[in-house]
């Protein structure tokens, strides 16, 4: 073992936007594990919006990152090195290592994932959080029945890819918000939504009308702000609203202030907030239907690709402004 | 058949705040009841948050009122003259007659009430809609769990001070929040909720932490604006808001801006809005468990009473701006 581990820290806690001086890349050797811990090096780093949430000092539904520390997230990679007979070196693992090369982790930390089923990238995406948190936010809070109409804002991301298409499989009008024309016609034309809306066109009401003629019964929410506040006059009765981002407040340094509540009350409408972690006893059930729907084709999947650590913080504040086109991720190696 | 009947119709929309110029009083013949009709003398009519709504001409969940018309609302009252053998003059009816002291009805409009179980008056607060609403709401939507600690705004109104009584009865902390003092001691030595917090004190972020020392499970919200952002800030993870009122809004010309919905994302709070009608198959059934809880004296009421309806103006302004202190009520004779 002479190899150096390249670590991205959070150096400082971005005020607003988060800009590369809040992060820090530093060498350090690659330590060795310790009895029963496994060492394995990083193949691929998953960019997710939730990471911005970490950056700060305020409570959350975990614990922030800590100044000086590597940033949090999740990786695939190899086993090279192993104190434990259950991870052979050369098997992939699904670990929650960080921006890092390489990281020791203790078997419970360390999830096997099959590479012969589907790439393993894409345990960092469809096959993972953000597959799950499409699977459960859709079925579980959103509820879709046949013929009704589901909105999902990021529509071209990782998440809201996968929930259109769901929706569409339910039997549902999926319609997709996204930024520009670009992924608007990724989203239709690729991956089969029936309709998607272009935020940045200027015309958000009017077009969410057009594209939404019997209204929203479903809003799988990740984006927020004046996407949210505008689709509320859209809601149909007795509709269901999937919080499950607000990636327009991430990076703003006031929160946006919401003017059309009073949409929930005369509507009934349901708002509730996910977390995709409330499912993990569940995930089985979930990723064995994802992979079966890739298998037959009808999930359709894209990656946004950043090559090598160093461009880890540039490819997360691309993410942050809606850059990333598909699932984000670092090639490590 | 030489009275006179006097109506209060509605003049004018309100901008903001409602003033007595919205309004207009008017005498017109009383009205004979056709083929099948009844016709009733209104004892009492009742004043509702829920009104405001209706003198706006926007979509909501029923129709607004019309200009020129009688204003919408409940009343009890007498039948006076009948052309249906079920109603029979003398007998005590329940109907949607509106702002006035006499009124023409179909059967299907009229509910008989029993006038032995409960006074009249009754049947327009804690067994009518406001008690219906505070029990679907609290056991329906909110669903408190014994232990928990329930909140309600404006919990010495009409709505609110029967939520936090079933709340003591279902095993939770009751928590009230009510403007002034007097209320608030009323809510607590009368209807013997565990604390109320004042709002207008000035402390509403630490002094409903001081009375919610293990968070917020379940907010009965009936006021919105800087009430509901600042229960956003003590909210539990998976606690619910019945979002039953707005009441802040109703008076405001610009609806607030709610800055605090992460909260309902990162605690996976579910908000749900509630309207009466939806559960008025099942009235009965909430009818009987909230006349047998009076009977047993588990179940305090107040009425708050301005007398003649030349001033159901003035006491549905005050309504508006929390003065009134109990359910609000007209007596019309």
């Amino acid at each position: 073992m002479t190899e150096i581990n390249k670590q991205v820290l959070l150096a400082s806690r971005p005020q607003g936007r988060v800009t590369e001086d809040n992060f820090r890349i530093v060498e350090a050797p690659v330590v060795r594990p310790g009895a029963g811990e496994v060492l394995v090096r990083n193949e691929w780093l998953s960019l997710d919006p939730y990471m911005r949430g970490r950056m700060n000092d305020v409570k959350s539904y975990v614990p922030p990152a800590q100044l000086g520390e590597v940033m949090v997230g999740q990786t695939v990679g190899e086993v090279i090195e192993s104190q434990d007979p259950r991870f052979e070196p050369g098997a992939k693992v699904l670990t929650q290592l960080g921006w890092q090369l390489y990281g020791v982790a203790k078997p419970n930390e360390l999830t096997p994932i099959d590479v012969r089923r589907a790439p393993a990238s894409y345990y960092l995406g469809v096959l993972g959080m953000p597959g799950m948190t499409a699977w459960f936010g859709l079925s579980e809070i959103g509820q879709p029945k046949p013929g009704e109409t589901v909105v999902v804002s990021a529509a071209s991301g990782a998440v809201g890819s996968v929930v259109g298409q769901l929706a569409r499989i339910l039997g549902c009008r999926a319609v997709g918000i996204a930024g520009g024309q670009a992924k608007c016609d990724y989203v239709v034309h690729e991956l089969g939504f029936d309709a998607c809306v272009d935020y940045k066109a200027g015309n958000l009401l009017q077009d969410l009308r057009q594209a939404c003629p019997k209204g929203v019964d479903v809003d799988f929410e990740n984006v927020g702000g004046e996407i949210l506040d505008t689709l509320l006059r859209v809601m149909n009765r007795y509709s269901r609203i999937v919080l499950c981002g607000l990636i327009a407040d991430y990076n703003a340094s006031e929160p946006y202030g919401y003017k059309m509540l009073r949409s929930v009350l005369v509507n009934r409408i349901r708002m509730q907030g996910m977390i995709v972690f409330d499912w993990k006893d569940r995930y089985g059930e979930a990723l064995g239907t994802l992979a079966r729907y890739l298998e037959q084709g009808k999930l359709k999947y894209r990656e946004s690709v950043v090559h090598g650590i160093d461009n880890a913080p540039g490819g997360f504040i691309a993410l942050l402004k809606g850059e990333n086109f598909g699932k984000q991720l670092v090639k490590l190696d």
